[in-house]
């Protein structure tokens, strides 16, 4: 927690206007008066007007639209602000003053699992050897966590779940500002991943933290191996995605939805429940209507892709 | 083993009728009188007839076609009672009154690797830091398995082996049943991952246990990074697979085949020996005949294809 | 370090010449007076003829055209020789012998991380659990290697890095000699990794040694999850590569490249640097030019691909 003067102290920029306690960094949309938000891009205007964020680094010429309530705060490049501040706020990997990791009963915790301290473990779980659980992670009953996975840091799995042999919960999202000069500075995520019960996750799935809030995988869900999700990505419940796939940021499935082998979802799109996906989709739009199947890249209805195919290759005869 | 009542039994499948002795769950063409499958889909009808099964799960329209040596459980969904049977057949993870792990004369297990209970290494074997070696898993001789992979509990491993690091050999394959509400119901996988002698395994490979019998990778295999092996799939002698790739399920690769990197097969296919794939092929059916080269997808021969994106570029000058 | 004499005895190669002492295996245009080189493919012919090698493995067509201070090796495949040979040079995996390993000031080695003897961990490091640093790699100030990275041995790790959970750092790139019948002998890849200083790299990336020399990751790069980088690559300062693309060996990109995600390079390419690829390109020639943007698979310009995209979609409505 800082004061916004103190925290701008420490990240350079000059400030000398009111103050506020900043407990987090969030969006513009989520952020409560206690937390400091952004605007980068001019097209989420509307939410710099309605944001309730207890401060915000907006450029010069947005500024004007910073609400009574909140304090803005103007620089030449507010992304990367929010970068150098979201150092601050990076939570910690490991902690030596927090307990001991609690343990449920009946849950085998093989030798070489490695449980930092502050982890919590439910009942009857099954931790297998090479497994790390990070600080403040939890993992609810009846669990099984096969070798060498790797939970990170206040992530949360629930119950009836199984996670295969070196999947990753938690790293960090794919977040930086990038200088004129082509120089990258980390946007720290501070957020976590969530995975509800009854979730199975193959060999090798990586699936990252959020930048604020969580990443959840919804009740039920089936992942196949070495599968890639985003960071702040929502995967509805039951959902099913075969292996290879990957999610890209902030992209939220609706419930059954089923994905195959190798496809792809760009950032920032919403999947209609009982969405079906053919092998390779290459999915860059929202689809808003439940219950059909596309396949392609570009997306198609797969049935329209398919008689393309026959279009596509009868070019071969064509002189 | 179960007498059939008793299985039915403990997966709430009401019956009434003669028992035997159940060992396993198997496929139809498989199984043994000592074993029981099922029969979901028709198009199986054949294999359901010849069935050398002790007993099948069948619906109440298949049923008639139970040869006379097979006992005959209807249900509703064969293959969700065979999900819940799976359950019960499921081998330990760990078995603590196994004996301890054998490690065969020159073998160096590096500290920091676990080698559970009832493993068994032969002579002259490095295993480095992080390693862990399931119950009853086998490795042959002369065989390197580098830091941080997971060989899961009863597959083997041959002689004159390399696994790169964080590779995992035997997590479940992706199997479930799914009820008409869309939830799902893990379909245990019971078999086991055999990797013959002389296989190279690149770093982050997954290779998925067999549901019932054995995913299999023959001598001479050499695998790159990050490639994706589904349940009962067959890698023949000395094929060679490119960084990415993925193979679904039960597909069958001849001797000497080539696949090209981010290549994708789907399941239950049977490839030719010495047929070449082009990098990123997605292959959705047979190949029959030895010695070709194939992309694209849809796939055709390479050649083919080549011209065919010729002739799609031309679009480009079309009005 | 070999007399030729004696190196060729150990790989059974015929030979009744002058002898020199051989240190290393190296690229016909790297290799020192003390390096032996191999001459396979004609097309580098020009190459021999320039080499400053001590001794070259040859065909008995090719043996006019080696230099006077070379020694040729006439053999019937030079390049199964040098896979033979390679293992001659091939580095120790572990060393009981080396001196412990050296962990600077500040650094903190969580319990069940694992350094090998020989390893040197610079200042205010973080080493998570069930991470191994290898015998002789070397890493720098301030970085953070997550839980169950593998760094394998020689390799070196830069200053203010971060890598996260279950990468691989160092494994053999994928190289081999196939005899007329198919089968494989492997080429030791006895160079290594160096990842120059502020670089972050995603969950379960994996980047493979080179089998000469160094693939070499340089400063500021930032890879998101699951991606594969082939032997002796060079990926450019601050390129940016999105989760689950792969870069085959030898490939070469300039700095502040952006790749998107499940995007593939073949190799020996050269890429300029400042050049973006859409997501799923797929790059099979050099750039030469900075700062454009290419797309598809062939691949070409991403506005043109777009067009393209739209001419496509209209054999749809053709007859």
């Amino acid at each position: 927690m800082y004061e916004l003067s103190e925290l701008l102290l420490l990240i350079d920029v000059a400030y000398d206007g009111p103050s506020v306690t900043i407990s987090a960094l969030n969006t513009l949309s989520d952020a409560s008066s206690f937390e400091m938000s952004f605007l980068q891009n001019k097209k989420y205007i509307d939410q710099l007007k309605e944001t309730k964020a207890g401060a915000v680094f907006v450029t010069e010429d947005t500024a004007e639209f910073v609400p009574s309530t909140t304090i803005a705060v103007v620089v030449e490049d507010p992304y990367m602000a929010l970068a150098y501040a979201s150092k601050l706020f990076a939570p910690l990997l490991l902690d030596e003053n927090a307990a001991d990791a609690v343990v449920g009963e009946g849950s085998v915790i093989a030798e070489g699992a490695n449980l930092a301290k502050g982890a919590v473990i439910g009942k009857n779980c099954t931790i297998m050897p090479g497994v790390y659980i990070g600080r403040g992670a939890i993992v609810g009953d009846n669990t099984i966590i096969h070798s060498n996975v790797s939970v990170y840091h206040e992530c949360e799995v629930g119950s009836d779940c199984i996670l295969h042999a070196n999947s990753v919960i938690g790293s960090d999202g794919f977040g930086f500002a990038t200088s004129k000069l082509g120089v990258h500075t980390k946007l720290y995520q501070n957020g976590n991943v969530i995975i509800e019960d009854d979730v199975e996750l193959g060999a090798g799935v990586t699936v990252d933290r959020a930048v604020f809030g969580s990443t959840l995988i919804k009740e039920g869900v089936r992942m196949d191996n070495l599968i890639h999700i985003g960071h702040n990505c929502e995967i509805g419940e039951y959902s099913v995605l075969v292996a290879q796939s990957g999610v890209a940021g902030s992209t939220k499935l609706g419930r059954n939805v089923v994905v195959g082998g190798q496809s792809a979802f760009a950032g920032h799109l919403t999947i209609a429940p009982f969405t079906n996906f053919a092998a390779r989709s290459g999915v860059t739009k929202d689809i808003t209507e439940s219950g059909k199947t596309f396949g392609g890249f570009p997306l198609m209805e797969q049935k329209q892709w398919l008689k393309l195919q026959v279009k596509i290759a009868r070019l071969l005869k064509a002189k």
